[in-house]
């Protein structure tokens, strides 16, 4: 009886233990996770809730009107350059080539980024030297290879040849001169701000433990740890400042960029535009929300697939060799980072038709 | 008492005297509104109502890859020219331009009509020199001018690369070769077809008399007392056979077309294709279906206004001047024919990307 009973207790001390180790490791990968969870949400900031809406400049007469001047392609010189030719809702607010298409076929000097959460980075361009969505738009009215417009005026004649004159007063009541090109920046900078795309990493920010996969949480605390988060953070998860492209090495050897035509050599970034040494080969930091839906990748275009963007930056940035599992894991990481494209950008606006 | 009874009598009489004048007026205008009716009848016919799918060649697996390959750009050898390019939703499927522009920036020959109700039509182009939406589809992959690749291999290879291999395999399952140029132009074809735009007009044609306004029907009269019937009829009111344009003249004394470098001189319609002198300046006569929503007009697109095509037409194809009273009433017969852009073109289809 007493043989039984010590084996019994065995049998019940064996299993107890077997649990107590259970729990510890579950406790333990739950502290783990709730650890990466804090990390994750020192560094990075979930896509504000609320709809850009609340701003109170960006009314829905003003969004309307900035999406139909978003989607018009006649106001340019050519007749058939608009946001939309190198902003498409077809390729995740991109336009997929490697350098965009201007007017005329011009090719222009880099890649063109997604406009989707583009309102909340710190400035516009991959060269900074636009400070806000509005401005951006307002001066590629004049700009040779965006839409070719010899002057303001220019634009806004055709603007209101197209019939737009009653778009403007409506969304722009109370201004002296409605219709100009500084209301087509404001227009067209409320559709922008807009443009938001939620993603699985904001429910994890918030929470939601499980909106991430194992691999994607994995990806992520490589991520951290590579040193990737230094740059890339914040509610873009980067964009919200500039570093030199090329910290270990010269760009170009490790990218295979070619020498480019339009800025007779490479291309310096900042310094095109500051003529500071100081900002040679600065760039914009690139946001990561919707990367792995918007190849090719860096300013030029000359990385073809998100692995290969991942290893280059990792060795040009931060000297690191990832493995091909380091690697696998930041890009499921960076999938997590893919929202929606807005139904209402999707949805193509009908243009106003010349009067008959 | 008689000379009253007299008078009631008279009162009496004049009353139904003048309701008999009322119901014979209206039997009158009731009788020439029914006459109309059996008139357009035999002239015109409504769009079929039934759903293009009804086709067992247009599985819903074809009509979404040929919407995907209809959007799709990359295949281009600029990588920005697809069939959207030419045929956008914000611009009722035309593009709003005189004269086209294709890859690298060409300037096209001739002007994009719409490519709504397009494959009712007796052939493709303003030559007709291809017979069908999906030959067009296929022989634009090579066109210079057009997607400009240099064989029908090349642009296969693309779509491979882009990833759409999977969608040929499902959508012609059975096919010895499902990725292949014929397939292109029968996926893009079947998508055509879906592109019905049921009007107004339709539902006139099929006995709702109310369908049309009194100024409309008005139109629709002078439309066929002036002969422009005499052409444009049909389901798709034109586009059913070829005339010579400019009867009483040359068309560009009287259109203000410049003499066009693409063609060393002026078009000559379906002679550019055949050279034959029999088909000098025959073009296909255009469809009016959505006609008021894609100015400008002509081949070449040197009628900016619906009122100033219609003028020109009735002087140069039927040797009338028309007064703006018939101009007027014609253009609204013309409104009647605007459908509806299809929901599911208007919405933006998500591309493929690169594999990670």
């Amino acid at each position: 009886m007493r043989k039984w009973t010590v084996l019994i207790s065995s049998v019940a001390a064996a299993s107890l233990c077997g649990v107590a180790l259970l729990v510890a490791t579950t406790a333990g990968a739950a502290s783990d996770d709730q650890a990466l969870l804090d990390k994750a949400k020192s560094l990075f900031k979930p896509l504000p809730d609320s709809s850009a809406l609340e701003n109170t400049a960006l009314t829905p007469d003003r969004v309307a009107l900035g999406k139909a001047l978003f989607f018009e392609t006649r106001v340019s010189s050519d007749g058939r350059q608009g946001c939309v030719s190198c902003h498409s809702p077809s390729y995740y607010g991109g336009d997929s080539l490697p350098l965009s298409m201007g007017v005329h076929g011009k090719v222009l000097p880099r890649n063109a980024p997604t406009v989707f959460n583009t309102s909340l980075l710190v400035a516009q361009h991959y060269g900074g030297n636009r400070a806000s969505v509005e401005e951006q738009a307002v001066k590629a009215l004049t700009s040779l290879v965006a839409y070719g417009n010899a002057t303001y005026e220019q634009a806004e004649k055709k603007l209101a040849l197209l019939g737009y004159q009653p778009w403007f007063d409506k969304a722009f009541a109370g201004d002296a001169k409605p219709l100009s090109a500084e209301n087509w920046g404001k227009a067209i900078g409320a559709f922008e701000r807009t443009l938001l795309t939620p993603a699985p990493f904001d429910r994890y920010l918030k929470g939601d433990s499980k909106a991430l996969s194992a691999q994607a949480k994995q990806g992520l605390k490589t991520f951290i740890d590579t040193g990737c988060a230094g740059c890339h953070n914040g509610v873009t998860v980067g964009g919200q400042s500039f570093q030199k492209f090329g910290i270990t090495q010269d760009y170009w050897l490790v990218t295979g960029s070619t020498e480019k035509e339009a800025f007779k050599g490479y291309d310096k970034g900042r310094f095109q535009d500051t003529k500071n040494e100081a900002d040679a080969f600065m760039f914009k930091v690139s946001q990561l929300r919707n990367v792995a839906m918007t190849p090719p990748y860096f300013h030029d275009g000359s990385a073809a697939t998100l692995s290969q963007a991942v290893r280059i930056m990792a060795q040009l940035q931060l000297g690191k060799q990832l493995s091909d599992t380091q690697v696998a894991d930041i890009v499921s990481f960076l999938e997590s980072l893919t929202g929606e494209v807005p139904a209402d950008f999707a949805k193509a606006p009908i243009l106003p038709v010349a009067s008959h």
